[in-house]
């Protein structure tokens, strides 16, 4: 089983990968970007990819989605994982934080540690890395002595880094939703889901709670109600929503793509025909998944 | 008239800015973060700020959203344009494009250049900056004849370089909207849209479509139907909404705010109906303003 995830190696997905329960079995596969992750499932380089999905601060990853949306139709989800976002301040030797004059981040983890920075670091200059790998292994490379970055602590022992300080986001809660990704039957994938020998039907007396993924969109989108119509095939059944996010369908401004997540499988015949329901309204409508929730 | 724009000189926000009808009435004052720009308003150093806040190819321009929810409740939307974002290829000097070995870029511009660099630029690496008019600053630093940059044909005369190519992005039809930020009425604010005492009021007789945009949560946002009930307000009072978008709450995974667009002004009474319905469902409702649809 080959598993693709956001590399270099020692980024939060890596992390993420290597606390998965399945972690041992899997072949590791560092992808470049998120874009690829996602094409590297459609094309069968790998069996699946954890990607980052949203996180708690600072909401959706746009490039997944746009991934999904725009770039294959075979690519499904086929599980979640939440997975909790500590950043800690990383140098090649210890050094007293008097003594960082920059430090070197991904834009992402300097905002969720805006407020460390400025109070602990009100000097120091910050300056961008492609990844928070990257960013631990640049510093790694300086051996001026102050320099720092913002990482995890698998990053440090990567690239011989020690950590300074852990914990140093500004918001001890921060967690990032990651999803598996996997390619949808009859597409040629070899992976399925535990215990289901199709990845958007559970098992018979499962108990676990699903959620499913769809994206949609209409020509009707902009009138009047034309969201509260398709909303309400999901309401008027009972049908638990647990997100909705809006994203540009590429068209010009004004015209948007709606991804929702919904309590429950698409096995549940309430689900079902909320989503028959939807096609009536919708001119696409595409369902990710069904997987089970996190 | 003090306006504010992201900087430095010779980015998209500072191209649409100067192409505003009243520009030549402002003193620009360039801001180093859109999270400042939007603060700046709200500390009264500038009347008003012209900021993006989604873009037709990546969507929401997340750090205006969240500034406006978390930062402050004494700034409002006064105003918008539709600003179109042309990409050029710049460099210090001509240049044939075999010669390229680096592009300085935000990320955001060569994401919206990606196929132009795929296919015209396979050798080269790219690399990150701050901003297209940082971007082109550094490029224009450089002198060894083979570093270009993204930007604007502004930031080209601005920091000595030649336009090499122009539109390079993918889609032809790229646009930002951008808003003028102003602040609230009773907030000591020096600054009144054109023609209104009061901005989220319209003149009398004024014929100009109007939009208006708000931002909402409330606890029972997870509950079935409750963002079917708070949208249903608006549909059956045959409001339209031309926008929605999800943002968290920063309270972890599953917990949103919505910013809602919708056509007409709260002087009209089924806009004024219909967020009086929706304060019956939502534990925060903030009007953030009526203003002339660009």
């Amino acid at each position: 089983m080959r598993a693709g995830f956001l590399g270099p190696a020692g980024t939060f997905s890596h992390e993420a990968l290597l606390l998965d329960p399945g972690a041992e079995a899997f072949e590791l596969v560092a992808l470049t970007t998120l874009h690829e992750a996602v094409l590297a499932v459609h094309s069968g380089h790998v069996d699946r990819a954890l990607v980052p999905i949203e996180n708690s601060q600072e909401g959706s990853v746009n490039p997944v989605l746009d991934a999904l949306a725009f770039e294959t139709e075979d690519v499904v989800i086929v599980g979640e994982r939440l997975h909790p976002v500590h950043h800690c301040l990383l140098a090649p030797s210890p050094v007293e934080l008097a003594g960082i004059r920059t430090v070197v981040s991904h834009p992402q983890a300097s905002a969720q540690c805006a407020r460390f920075l400025r109070e602990a670091l009100p000097e120091a200059v910050v300056v961008t890395a492609d990844s928070t790998a990257d960013a631990v292994r640049r510093a790694g490379a300086d051996g001026g002595g102050s320099t720092a970055a913002l990482g995890t602590r698998l990053a440090a022992r990567l690239y011989g880094c020690v950590v300074l300080r852990e914990d140093v986001e500004d918001d001890p809660e921060n967690e990032t939703r990651f999803v598996w990704l996997g390619r949808a039957e009859g597409s040629g994938s070899r992976f399925r889901p535990p215990g289901a020998g199709n990845p958007t039907r559970r098992p018979a007396g499962d108990v676990t709670c699903w959620k499913t993924a769809l994206i949609f969109w209409g020509a009707g989108s902009s009138g009047p109600g034309w969201l509260v119509r398709c909303l309400s095939e999901f309401a008027s059944r009972g049908v638990n929503l647990t997100r909705i996010e809006s994203r540009p369908r590429r068209q010009g401004i004004g015209e948007y793509m709606f991804f929702l997540d919904l309590a429950g499988s698409e096995a549940d015949s309430a689900v079902a025909d909320a989503i028959a329901g939807l096609r009536a309204h919708a001119e696409v409508v595409r369902v990710l998944g069904s997987f089970p929730a996190a």
